[in-house]
């Protein structure tokens, strides 16, 4: 049986369309990559063996024009692309009813964090599928099956709700390492230190509820050491080490 | 040449205690463990064929009690025993000059997270090592490179300035994950589905600047993203949101 999909063009050149493209190389055709930002976009063309074009008039319609750009912009790109074309956009936030409709309109959501010069384990990506009929759905289900087990329809209002969970383990924790860095730098103290913490840290998470793994001064209401703790530290970061603590003692009080 | 700690007992019976027992199991001789706790205390003796005791007036001189307990019984602990005994506790933030003296006083601190039913690779654990005397303190030094190529001296200062970092990459962290598994669970979402993402963020952290791999919409600066995911929010969770999100814009314009 022919693949629906089979043919597809990529918009955009960030680190969403990369790893994507990647991921679909050797599997489906990828015909052209549009980016306006030239030195990207051509670099990724190149990898996937597609054409480049900074024009968007210029993209040739193919089974699937996969819209990887940023999510104010999405809408203005479906705009200008053939009202004929079947499109699908990568993002959590952005409901399907907020976009220009059309007869094929889908999401094609990958909860993940990608970096263009990491590797990422594509089979073990939770994708979230969407669409504004049940063929064009089953048509993204099933390319998305092509790149990973872990494939899920979704409504807007479910993808919403995962990409706030998502905000919060993943950039909401980074920043927080990032401050812990900071910190630890100033004191020059050597970051390398905590990695394994860090490590283990998402490791426990993946097999014992966070609510069984809490441990430090604020559960234990250890108040001289928080006290301590807030003396050493300013700013954003004092203020964030004051609320934290405060949350995990409500919450251990429930 | 003989190992100058060669036999210990072990204070507590807590995480910390049941892990560094483990770990010293088969390379030293662990006399005794002492632990208020009858159950938890006699299982880890069992564990490591050591004698339980629940009377700290019991426990044998030995080269070394090390002290796994609650920071705040720490000094209690070491006031009680023989001022022959020469000692180290497992503290992060409490300092040597606020524990009673004597001569063999030293710190023997693990920088992770320990779970009793989770295996640890002790190898990879940093300990950080100080002591009243230099002879005693690279005696404990020689210890804990029986358990970790990663050993350092730290004084009291240094290790409490890793203990905030700590508390920050790993109780906020577990927190903000905590929050985050309630939010998904009340909206009959799987946290499964965040898991993927949760494993990738630490690893990242693992080789990338956390400033470097920053994405989301606090840093694009996406107010309506933001707006909308403070409408679904309430309570503590929704004041995190927003005060982590101001502190990653802050961090951005510098």
């Amino acid at each position: 049986m022919a693949k629906a999909i089979d043919s597809i063009s990529i918009i955009g050149s960030g680190n969403v369309a990369f790893h994507l493209g990647r991921a679909f190389r050797g599997q489906i055709t990828i015909n052209t990559v549009y980016s306006r930002n030239a030195k990207s976009g051509q670099e990724l063309a190149n990898e996937l063996s597609a054409k480049f074009t900074s024009k968007i008039a210029d993209i040739p319609l193919s089974d699937l024009a996969l819209i990887c750009v940023n999510d104010d912009e999405i809408g203005n790109v479906i705009d200008q692309l053939s009202i004929e074309q079947s499109v699908a956009y990568t993002s959590g936030s952005v409901g399907l009813n907020q976009l220009p409709q059309r007869d094929d309109l889908g999401v094609f959501y990958p909860l993940q964090t990608f970096s263009k010069n990491r590797e990422t384990n594509i089979f073990e990506v939770p994708f979230f599928i969407e669409a504004t009929n049940e063929v064009f759905a089953q048509d993204l289900f099933d390319l998305a099956w092509m790149l990973s087990r872990k494939v899920s329809f979704a409504n807007s209002t479910d993808r919403k709700n995962l990409h706030v969970a998502a905000v919060m383990v993943n950039n909401f924790v980074n920043h927080l390492n990032l401050l812990a860095k900071d910190f630890t730098e100033s004191k020059n103290l050597n970051w390398d230190h905590l990695k394994p913490l860090i490590k283990e840290t998402a490791a426990k998470l993946q097999d014992i509820n966070p609510s069984d793994s809490q441990t430090g001064p604020a559960i234990r209401g250890d108040e001289s050491t928080i006290s301590s703790h807030l003396d050493l530290l300013g700013g954003n970061t004092k203020e964030i080490y004051k609320l934290l603590s405060e949350s995990i003692q409500k919450q251990h009080s429930k």
